[in-house]
């Protein structure tokens, strides 16, 4: 089958991949499951994998497939599989966890210790076929199309992971500020909305992205480069700030307004990971904030916001590629030139 | 009455303050309380006030008495005051709130919008009589001697407060850590030992510390001058990590230590605030683990610890001071030279 | 001044009440407010007042002014009240807390051990000026009338408190169910979808009752009089049951709903109160599910019920009526006859 | 092999089950486990099973092998089996789960959609071997007797599980009430003094169990036969009441206690399932108590109660006995008659 491999780390997108033809994965535990791939996102991820920003936290094998936002059919299962069949259709988490060890008996399913994470440190989905298991699959509801929901797979659990985590601590009256109307920005403002009755405040450098924020259920939106953001922040909340800050972005210009937008007692959530924390110890205990890290969303989560796409609470704009236009679309993404999520179909 | 009172900013611990007669305080609202002081704890925090290190953070008007960590005895109330009355030994939250903000409300006390802080924002207890009121303080149970329990006013609260948040994400077979078994450390680790049933590793760099350390109830002791603490840690949790850290140093190299030792999901609490946090988002993407601020505890939290206090679960070494030696025992806790903690009785 | 007292328990609604002319409250203590009452909300619990249904669980004085939904201008304040000032429109907490209480300082102002509660334990709203305080009163946004909010102080905060716990326990695709869509249960019906994402399945007898819950949110709606209720849940949820349970009649035969419709680890919220619970403690140990009882809502509360709307979360729809008439208003409730909610307006 | 089995449903306790010959299981399923029985301990739920008291609760297909508190050796592992081994002594959960329902998925493994309950749906360990799965197996720490540890694969997670849901609302000065000191109530008294630094009051009516309440961290003990039990709690906590109340009994009398002694906000906690609640929704409300369910704790608390074991906070006192004493068990224990916990060694 055909799948886009990567085989060595590289700043240059334009071939980052390398279209090759390699053996079907093949069914070998009772609990496994092979999908015929509709839907592989690409995700901003998939660019700083290419470029080897995660070699040093994750293992990696070259070459490797990328992918890991996947849907498609199942067409092959292990024999003791029992929640899907042949022809069915699914949405893939990105994580084979075991099932065993404690943090998957506690429902962290992220903290897995055995895990298998397609595209980061096993094969993924931008390929004709992806090999799963049961634990990772989640039947699609009737009505859903699975190329428009493959990016949900990661980054819109991962966007809805940071906002479920955030809403428990908001209240009627209370405001959110979301960072950064991106991929995954626009999806956890959608979440937000519909879990919480907030107020949110949207902050983007585009216009364009804080227009599509108003228009997704942003209460105010403000621009970085043009605004003061703790004062914009301050007169919007009677000088309480932020309870909940998520931060899409996660670059040192966006930490460093924590100390001054986020209320007492309020997080700040670190999701985006473009740059870093620098604070003194003092500014945490003075304004009791927190920085809160965020990784991608569990196996239940993915449930929930396949409910919440049921039920159409969030919109996902989406624009489709042939598997042979791969590169480009990790160049484009680079230069900021993809419209909404772009999903390629292998 | 006499009182110490810092009338300019300096690195000068051996002068900072000047001991003056200034006019003793009157009842003028209804809810005020006036005491007189049988034990004022002196703390880091005093020394950072005199080097100015609080002047960025809250408004500070000099000349200014001293002193946070307060007890002693009622001698005169506000015509409204019910809960104490002339003669009651008291202990005293350094915080008068409000009650009316909504912080207040949520019973946030810490948050008030309206608060007078003892010795930080206005006169503290270095004196011979303290102006707090009736949200402020706590009548001590029968047998609690007020000089000895003066410095749970803060330093006991702040280390409570830390220790409550973290108890909560404790089970049985988890790994909680404390850096530094110094004044709050040795506090914050009988509080954790009482509260739940987690392994206790402490670290510092003193062995008479680690040695307190072990009396006190940790599991293991660590010195991070010598040993490789990821690597103990490591081997201590079955690579696991610590599911809580304490930090009472808050450094650069205790905050550093942070994506190294903290479980997924974990929490790194600042509550020393000896230096920066300098961390890429991705480390707190990958490992999900938070840096959580750590304020002063609550009012509420004071009561729940002198409750402690009381039945036995908190021994804190004290030693009294003059007044007159005041700006020695600030020398003295700069150089390391104070054994247990020192209280003021002036 | 003209007030509606109770002098006598009875079952007889039409008389329940005496007019009759007391004198006007005064302000004596530093943080008393006196306000012209504008709305007064007649509620289910004045009915039971009169019948005596609360002499067992609080202590009351007869005669006394009932009323406890209130809202008005201040026209008095005491010295030291600083939140509000003559002129100002406010909405009245019907608890008159004391601020020094272990409760009140830890935000539980419904537990307070000091508490007066106007037209329960003191001297309510039915009269042309009411004497509360500065703990108990918050000033009304801009363009909130004060009439059609009145019924919010008690039966829009019990409604809103109890879905309050709800909603941290709902994630999308579970399923709540609401008992009851009256004056209550149709405004917990619009809180629940402001605050979650959740299925709404709401049970009425009424067929009005039942349009009404579809057109403020309701997914599904059930008749208990011709559905069999437990089939119908179990077909809706796959199985599962409701995961929380909002009952706002609290009717033997609504309590005895718990074991059958309630999820595994879920939640039957006892709000009203027209009956009792029997049940085998066996059934709660095989269903893991607890009955949680439901008092009203605290003053942080009805802050975040004002600002729900404010920002246009909540509908409530009102008659009103002059205080000559309000022992009419009583026998019309009695029998089903009061559309929306009755507000007195003295 | 032999096995203790149930073929009829009777109050005859004394010959309730039959010792006879029947297959040894097999391994079928990749993830099955077969366990050489060390230790079965005998519950007041196996005296209920007999009686029939959970035929309308739970799917039961006589004749059954009882026996849900099971520990050994493992003999024989699915292909697929990793975290055991030929060998490895072991506890055994009594519940296998499927792991990839929604409630396995969230950790929730004892509302697992698919599971099989040794002893109560499914053949248990009153035999020479028991099949179970990889799911519900943990390998005991090296110094665990496993005929000792076997009553807390029920009894003890039982009630560790509802001391792990009231020591998060419990804080220093509060008090908790234990009823009934028996099997769970004093596994649960330990826990609870282990996990929690409250006040602990323990109810009795045998002095034998006051004096082992006493002995184990209880503060006070009672006598509910001799003493007005809420006169005496309302003393012992300045009338706040006790905050959460650990019900091992469940009897009328005993939840006919909880608006009496339960704190506003407090829980009344069912795990004992002798006989009814009967209370008016109105004490609920007035009250703000929750009677809270309790089902037999998960498998990750039967890992964290392992660690208590180990770190040496809880003791369990046992009797061993041989398989054909089996009924004779049964009829000491519906006497009253057993010392200790039973554990039948097969």
């Amino acid at each position: 089958m055909r799948a886009a491999r990567l085989h060595e780390y590289t700043d240059e997108m334009g071939d980052g991949l390398t279209i090759e033809e390699i053996d079907a994965p093949q069914v070998t535990a009772s609990d496994d499951v092979v999908v015929e791939v509709e839907g592989a996102g690409w995700c901003q991820t998939d660019n700083h994998i290419i470029e080897g920003m995660w070699a040093d936290y994750v293992p990696q094998e070259l070459p490797m497939t990328l992918g890991h936002e996947n849907t498609g059919t199942v067409v092959e299962t292990g024999e003791e599989v029992t929640i899907v069949s042949e022809g069915d259709q699914v949405i893939c988490h990105p994580v084979q966890t075991c099932g065993t060890c404690r943090p998957c008996r506690q429902g962290e399913t992220m903290y897995c210790e055995n895990a298998a994470f397609n595209g980061l440190t096993t094969d993924g989905g931008f390929a004709e076929e992806l090999l799963t298991n049961e634990r990772a699959v989640i039947p699609l509801p009737d009505g859903v199309d699975p190329t428009d929901i493959a990016p949900h797979a990661d980054a819109g659990i991962t966007a809805y992971h940071a906002v479920k985590k955030a809403v428990d601590e908001l209240n009627p009256g209370d405001t959110a500020v979301v960072i950064g109307v991106g991929g995954l920005g626009h999806i956890g403002l959608q979440c937000l909305d519909a879990m919480s009755a907030a107020e949110i405040v949207a902050l983007d450098i585009k216009q364009s992205a804080r227009d599509l924020a108003s228009d997704l259920g942003a209460t105010h939106t403000l621009d970085p480069e043009t605004q003061d953001i703790p004062s914009e922040i301050a007169a919007l909340t009677d000088d309480r700030g932020a309870v909940q800050v998520l931060d899409f972005v996660g670059a040192d210009e966006t930490t460093a307004l924590a100390p001054e937008i986020t209320a007492a007692g309020g997080d700040h959530h670190i999701i985006g990971y473009g740059g870093h924390i620098h604070e003194p110890s003092q500014a945490l205990v003075d304004g009791e904030f927190s920085f809160v890290g965020n990784i991608v969303g569990r196996y239940a989560e993915l449930q929930e916001l396949v409910a919440l796409v049921e039920d159409g609470y969030v919109d996902l704009h989406t624009s489709r590629y042939e598997l042979d236009e791969i590169n480009s679309v990790a160049e484009k993404l680079e230069h900021g030139e993809i419209d909404g999520r772009a999903v390629i179909t292998p």
